[in-house]
């Protein structure tokens, strides 16, 4: 599987590690961007898929407690800075026309691996369904409906044994059994075709049986859904992961945010000359901020790689499941090409059925007829005379 | 019918009043003989036709009476006779090679003109069928032939409506309804297909009842059996009439008998001279006697005309019976090719139902399906970025 993933660009799959930022010093326009990522995290609760770490109290503390009318040099830097990206069910997407522009992974062939990132509102719209589970519904309703027409080409058995039951029936039937000559004999043959034709139907049906509806139902039997349930859990459990690593990084940047704060109460302690030991603070509290932005950078880490191993998964897999979908569609097209087969055959064999009642007929002679009946019947061929004396 | 009669030389199917003996002089071997007819004759009564007049009490007695050792010149006469012809349930006959030689009357045809002369015993032995009852019985059979024949068409009628029934009940089924794309065009269009099927056996079986299955069924419906009874009573009077007339024939012969009789008497008396008177006598015997031999020869001549017209209304209507079995023939293999042409016919529309789903088989495309599905189904096609602070 992995082999078919390091086929892809690893640059145009993921951003290389030289596009991340290190420089936690920008730390600052987090605290800024917070509540706009908290609306997002406040949505993604919907799905409950992991608690909202962002929209603390706390932070919105943090927020209210700047004196009005005071503007910080972070504050004129936030104007500069502006949003690129976006992390939706704790996956992160570059915003509509920020960083580099995306080239499908496989261009022109509507494969699976380039259309199911995002996840989509499940119908009653409560819930979220995941791209891959859209993926593996397909998949399921194709063995459903591979089943089903195995069911219909069953029926139709069913159907053509009846047919032939009724017309091999028929063909015993002593109606007209004592008609003689070239007309019995024609009539004859015309009561056996039917014989002949109960057996085509006969053959029609097993041949269905062994040829397109065994097939069509054993495809895939047992092991398929085992499959799919495999590549499931393996996705899901991945998605989890990544949840948690996301939950991680939330929580390292509320860290890194208490340090920064505390860092810029104590500069401006320093401006105004409050205390004389500030010196020795401000220098404890820069250690710390540095020891929490490591701490963010970790956890960022963690994050991407978890990301990075779910994307990996998911183009694999998907390929994987366009793979049996392809030749789910072939499979079945063989078999039902097979049906017709099975069908011109058996209109075939029934003209043969008949072709010797033509020729029968073909030979049927009134005046052979009443020759070979007068032979056996008749009474006498010597004429009447005249009485006399 | 009497025209075609008239096509047959009449020389030939009766003998020529040319051939018949006048002389009734010879009437004196019939006394002889008449033991030996009335062999037949008593053979003849187990018919019941008509009483035997010739084997009385009377007769015996007068055979009886002759004086032992007394040779008449009558007699004598009788061993120079032989017997030509034979009487057997008042038809007669010419004993083998006796009389003209008899061609047929239709040579090489084995026409039922030529066969049916003779009575012969039913089955049972206890009554005699005339050769026209066996021609007869063959009609009605044939008739009884065609009707099973009409039924047997109906049966396969009612095994295709019930065919045509199930596959287009089965064609509305909904299974594997959702498939889609290409793959779902030509599922539905083989669904469809069930349907033309059934269709074209509905047309097959509406054909057959119109085309086969009444034809057979109304050829000669009602009139037919009446057409029958009519030639039947027509040629079975002619036979009572025939038996009647024979009657009348025996007993001429007794009477003149009788006459001869009383006539060698006088003469043996008028030779010993019994009495003087005898000359009046024998005059008077003799008229008689003459007197009986016109009667006998007029009775003749009423039998054979009553057998020579029996003898036409025989050769007329078994040659119209020859022609309606020839019909029937002819009808019945002209609507056995239908029912073989409607067969052809439906093999071949049948093929027909099954290229449209061959297309569309031939359209699958799992590519394009995927194309299909991915724009209906996708989620979002821009990937996953790294985070960053």
């Amino acid at each position: 599987m992995s082999s078919t993933a390091s086929k892809l660009d690893p640059d145009r799959q993921l951003p290389s590690s030289g596009q991340r930022s290190s420089c936690y010093h920008k730390g600052l326009n987090y605290l800024t961007n917070s509540p706009k990522k908290a609306d997002r995290c406040s949505s993604r609760t919907k799905n409950g898929k992991f608690p909202d770490t962002t929209n603390t109290p706390l932070r919105n503390l943090a927020l209210c407690r700047k004196p009005p009318g005071s503007v910080s040099p972070a504050k004129r830097q936030i104007n500069e800075v502006k949003e690129t990206k976006t992390t939706v069910n704790c996956v992160t997407f570059p915003l509509p026309g920020e960083g580099p522009e995306q080239q499908l992974l496989k261009p022109n062939e509507w494969s699976y691996c380039d259309y199911f990132w995002a996840d989509k509102k499940d119908p009653q719209g409560t819930t979220h369904v995941t791209g891959f589970e859209v993926l593996l519904q397909k998949q399921l309703k194709g063995k459903q409906l591979q089943k089903e027409m195995a069911e219909f080409i069953h029926e139709r058995i069913k159907i053509e044994e009846e047919y032939a039951k009724n017309l091999s029936k028929l063909s015993l039937s002593p109606l007209a059994a004592q008609e003689e000559g070239t007309l019995g004999e024609a009539w004859t043959q015309l009561k056996k075709s039917l014989h002949d034709e109960a057996e085509v139907h006969l053959k029609f049906s097993n041949k269905l049986h062994t040829e397109v509806e065994k097939p069509l139902l054993t495809f895939r039997c047992d092991n398929f859904k085992k499959d799919l349930k495999k590549y499931d859990h393996h996705i899901a459990d991945l998605r989890k992961q990544l949840a948690s690593r996301f939950a991680g990084v939330e929580k390292a940047r509320k860290a890194l945010a208490d340090r920064q704060k505390d860092l810029e109460v104590k500069t401006q302690q320093l401006e105004i000359k409050l205390s004389n030991k500030t010196e020795e603070d401000i220098k404890k509290a820069r250690r710390k901020s540095t020891q929490a932005g490591d701490d963010l950078m970790r956890s960022l880490d963690l994050y991407n790689q978890t990301q990075s191993k779910w994307f990996e998964e998911m183009v694999t897999t998907s390929m994987e499941l366009e793979k049996l979908e392809v030749e789910r569609v072939e499979w079945i097209q063989q078999h039902l090409r097979q049906y017709t087969t099975l069908r011109h055959e058996t209109d075939m064999f029934n003209q043969s059925t008949v072709e010797p009642v033509d020729q029968l007929l073909q030979n049927v002679d009134p005046a052979k007829d009443r020759e070979l009946w007068v032979k056996e019947n008749k009474t006498g061929e010597v004429r009447p005379v005249d009485l006399d004396i």
